[in-house]
């Protein structure tokens, strides 16, 4: 074979792998199932993770100065938002405040100071997460309303913000 | 330039492009934050939507024909599951068996008539999934515990199974 029909077959071939559209070389990270990852798709996770714990420590600031609002930055303002506490469900950013209002912020209430614990961030997608951990608040009376939570988040064009919450209170 | 020099710098280039690890052409569907999907991932969605559909139908079957191990087929046979009620977290498969043959299967206990009400299933990932829905049991005595509940599931080698289970019962 001539070098003339090697360079055209190598750039016909080129050309075909970068103008495919969505084509992607096989890798560990892509195979179904495969649990296998490049160290670019772990930087990212851990960036998420870290993102998102962020998140996390911006929202629990915000409540312990009684900023309501400033947690609620950490949800997604959108009537799309879910909200699952006590077996009743708030949906969507507006209804999820009004809940806490009432909840932490009615006449006699306070909202006490915050502490989550056993943080577990599971970058499930470079765009979604879910974390589980406890909540842990203190009220002036010393007594110490807790419990469990679950998150899922996901990476909009704004930054990561929680789409759903299921809170639940031990006994 | 000649033939032999363009045939060496093509097969450089094509070799680079099909080493390098995780390499994948920029497509709509991997940019950052696209909503943009092909129509084979919707396809993929849909397809993963139904399994998990099949699987809650299969464990709703199980729990009404009394068959708790069955139910459980439904979950991550792994210690690494977390399953959320009530405040507590059982850890593991065999924790989560036990917390239901002690809340169901007890002296006195029944598992009553169970069902699955405004499921909600997001495919957040070709492997990655989170459902949101209600439960509804009917005893024999009449009474009928409810509440909400939020599943993580995942894509395993033996098919989509529940890692994470947050359930809560309406006061």
């Amino acid at each position: 074979m001539n070098h003339t029909r090697i360079a055209a077959i190598s750039l016909v071939f080129l050309i075909v792998v970068l103008v495919l559209p969505g084509f992607s070389v096989p890798s560990p990270a892509n195979q179904p199932n495969s649990r296998r990852q490049t160290s670019n798709q772990q930087k990212g996770q851990t960036q998420a993770a870290e993102s998102i714990r962020r998140l996390l420590t911006t929202q629990v600031e915000a409540w312990n100065r009684g900023d309501l609002e400033g947690f609620m930055d950490g949800y997604w303002r959108s009537p799309e938002l879910t909200f699952f506490s006590g077996g009743t469900i708030s949906q969507g950013w507006q209804a999820a405040l009004e809940r806490y209002q009432r909840t932490y912020q009615g006449t006699g209430k306070e909202m006490g100071h915050l502490e989550f614990q056993d943080l577990h961030i599971d970058v499930l997608d470079p765009h979604a997460a879910v974390v589980t951990g406890k909540w842990h608040l203190t009220m002036s009376d010393g007594k110490t309303p807790h419990g469990l939570f679950t998150l899922i988040l996901k990476d909009m064009k704004n930054g990561w913000h929680i789409v759903h919450d299921h809170t639940s209170a031990a006994d």
